[in-house]
């Protein structure tokens, strides 16, 4: 058995560097390419894609894996071996239930797609938009039906992002805390608002940058394993082992953007940096459930970097990058000021409070479509009338409405829900963090953040996605997923802010 | 049959889309991969190797390109079609023979041989290298075995790089040129000498870099297909159509070093910003002869980049840059200092009156390495006999000679000549040139470079490697390659600068 084993690994092997490779054509095309490279590039993305799914769909893995699984019986179920013949066919039963050409089909149709939609928006255009989001949907309900029977239809699309987690579990996590969250942000509303004003003035660029990458080195962002680039939208991309990028935009004329988007980045790559070489050398990555990385990525930014300790130690230094704009403006007023909470028309803007009602009118309209109960002509109704519902805002147009998103264009159905999951994993994992580094607070309060990635290497990512996020979860807290740790975050942060 | 050219063409369009994306990886291994990704990345460029190498040397590809082959006989022997079935034929059969067993070894002993090298060019150790290269030598003859019978035991290595090239049409090019060289260079050495002293100041490296972009931009470099990073080692990368880039170096205390290094770079972009989507798709560009390739770079930075007419023009721009450094610099004692000829140690700092003999002294050795006449372990000794023949010098220490060049340690024989023949061709192609565009040097003084450049991209970069280099030079100008013209040109050139 270790002979098939080895030859497992050695296809998965490919797998991984074909994806890597995938990752890096990515990369450059987003940072450095020539305009005059896209068309080529798209031909090698696309050639890359097939090979390595034929790799991994080939008949030779279907057969190795069916000669391995039953081994796993005398594996310790725990053991890197075990789980990797585990997940591995899972995804081989999940790839080759799809054929190829609906794969191919779905490329060309969301290519379209969101070119249109690119058109649509810059147009506030909903209807030209219209016809090929139905298409989509469609293809989407012809997925989900290669994975019949489901529990339900939005199952399959969930999966592709959350593996193992059903709509019904996602559904009775959000259900009780969208009611708690509105409460909330009713409450602050009728208090007296906090200024951010000074959040907004002329902060040099290179200051900018320099200020993000020192914070991010005392993190623990290992530079000697990565480095960090100019984008339009940031990410964070998994070049290899060892080789772990981020990327970040700058405005000149707002502080938030620029630090708050780096130190987002730089806790996916922490997560990823700390993924050992052979768990990622046989492609488990690509199991990882997004919900759980967002988590990594929130934590950083929010529940960290959004914090007073976290500011009684960096402020000063701040103050001194930028004496003539923060010269004047106390500790306390800053923290509020990064903290305002301001229900807005765009997700991607909004704040820690509001933020998981964008992502739970997304996740009921994604169900709705796939159900059949919503039609994609109701669209830019429905996203109103629940913003006001939600958010007590109302969108001046769809640009700024239903079209602001690009998943959809992409096929990225049942991505959604992971933002707001990784909001609700941070805050539960924060609980019991607390518990385990007692003086947490006054680490970070010196500045230390090594005892905390040390806990988040040891517990989470060094597994990389041996086990389910629910199982690991269950695993870390003794709970799965659970929306309460981050209501009564949410509560005692802002209630503070706002005297609630 | 038309059914079977498609099928062919799939094939060599997943080839070339391999090819393009092994160098994404190895253009960003050179210009902005962290440290930490080195160990990653070569594995994933070892994987993509072998799947580049096992789709294009399926039974597949042979069995269409063996059915293709007699339908060749009703086309046009110069279409596309027919090149493209005989240059795949041959490359098919080429890549058949050697054993994979055998490319493995040899890219594992390159690589430790290139570690080793590293180490003992550092510590002037030629001992430490001799073993590794020793076992090149003995794999490369190894190599040839594979091609047995052959004319020549170096022309299966040659080959590599000027496909359809002898061994005995190199050495019938370069043996009278030899001679005509070393004498040209002594007369020269009686001569007064030229002043270059001004180019060794402080040039400030933004303006350098500035000054260089301005210049090749006026030559026709599309920045929308391509851009300019620094690495240590200026080279030119094919990333797909529409995608050629280009790196320098930047010596901030002497002005040639960026300034030539970028047009030369140009040189070789424009070529390959020249070859035709429809025969890039096809990977036809790997059949590249490296030195018709050579003679583009060589022809901008010499021919065009060091004459008078070319400076007429940019000169004054560069005397607006650098006022202090060249503000009363003549243009005519410019003129003469970059062109200064100083026989030296190092084949990279070569002039263009001495560059050719430091070549035809490598070839020279690897031939005598190849036939057995001579031994790795008489390297030093022969390299600096033959240096003080030729060139009048003799290397201080091994670093500066036997050891200098990356080549060996890489097991690229049969490369140097390359070098050369571009030169030779580069002077030829230029008689050529000026016969067809009587008032050349009237537009090169006016800055106007688009006549020449659509004259280069007619004769010689649509076809892309459709015509063998000997072929393409017999279509051009009527001969095969000929050293005449270049030392006319070089007669020519230093008689006036030297007064011989």
């Amino acid at each position: 058995m270790q002979e098939k084993l080895k030859q497992l690994k050695a296809i998965l092997a490919d797998v991984s560097h074909l994806d890597k490779t995938i990752k890096i054509l990515s990369w450059d095309q987003q940072v450095y390419m020539p305009p005059g490279g896209a068309e080529s590039r798209s031909e090698q993305l696309e050639t890359l894609q097939r090979i390595k799914h034929d790799r991994f769909t080939s008949e030779e893995t279907g057969k190795l894996l069916q000669e391995l699984k039953p081994y796993t019986a005398k594996l310790d179920p725990d053991s890197d071996n075990a789980r990797i013949i585990m997940m591995m066919s899972r995804r081989y039963e999940k790839k080759t239930k799809v054929p190829s050409e609906f794969v191919g089909e779905l490329a060309r149709v969301t290519a379209i797609a969101y070119q249109v939609w690119t058109q649509a928006r810059a147009e506030n255009n909903f209807s030209l938009f219209r016809p090929h989001l139905e298409k989509i949907v469609d293809m989407k309900r012809q997925y989900a039906s290669f994975f019949a029977p489901y529990d339900h239809v939005y199952d399959p699309l969930l999966d592709e992002y959350e593996p193992g987690m059903k709509t019904a579990e996602v559904q009775a996590i959000f259900e009780p805390l969208r009611t708690q969250q509105v409460e909330l942000i009713k409450a602050i509303s009728d208090k007296p608002q906090v200024d951010d004003s000074f959040l907004f003035q002329d902060f040099d660029e290179t200051r900018q940058w320099d200020f993000g990458v020192q914070v991010i080195t005392q993190i623990g962002y290992n530079w000697e394993q990565g480095r960090q680039d100019k984008t339009v939208h940031p990410f964070t991309t998994d070049l290899g082992t060892g080789d772990i990028r981020i990327t970040t935009r700058i405005d000149p004329k707002l502080f938030n953007s620029a630090f708050f988007s780096t130190v987002h980045e730089c806790g996916h790559a922490l997560y990823d940096q700390g993924i050992p070489k052979h768990l990622s050398d046989v492609s488990l990555n690509e199991e990882l459930s997004l919900g759980i990385h967002e988590s990594q990525s929130r934590m950083w930014e929010n529940l960290v970097g959004r914090s007073l300790p976290f500011w009684r130690y960096f402020y000063p230094k701040l103050q001194k990058t930028f004496a003539a704009q923060l010269g004047k403006v106390k500790l306390e007023d800053f923290y509020k000021g990064i903290n305002k909470v301001q229900p807005s028309f765009i997700r991607t803007e909004a704040d820690e409070a509001t933020y998981n009602l964008h992502i739970m009118l997304r996740l009921e309209i994604e169900i709705g479509l796939m159900e059949g109960s919503l039609q994609v002509k109701d669209l830019p109704k429905v996203w109103n009338d629940r913003m006001r519902a939600y958010l007590g805002v109302t969108p001046p147009n769809d640009a700024e409405g239903v079209l602001q998103d690009v998943h959809w264009s992409d096929g990225y159905l049942g991505y959604f829900p992971t933002y707001a999951l990784g909001n609700l994993v941070a805050a539960q994992l924060w609980e019991k963090i607390e518990q385990d580094i007692p003086d947490m607070e006054d680490q970070i309060t010196r500045g230390e953040f090594s005892t905390l990635l040390g806990w988040l290497r040891e517990k989470i990512h060094k597994h990389s996605a041996k086990y389910f996020p629910q199982e690991l979860l269950q695993r870390i807290t003794g709970s799965k997923i659970d929306s309460a740790p981050y209501i009564h975050y949410l509560r005692n942060k802002f209630g503070q802010i706002y005297n609630l």
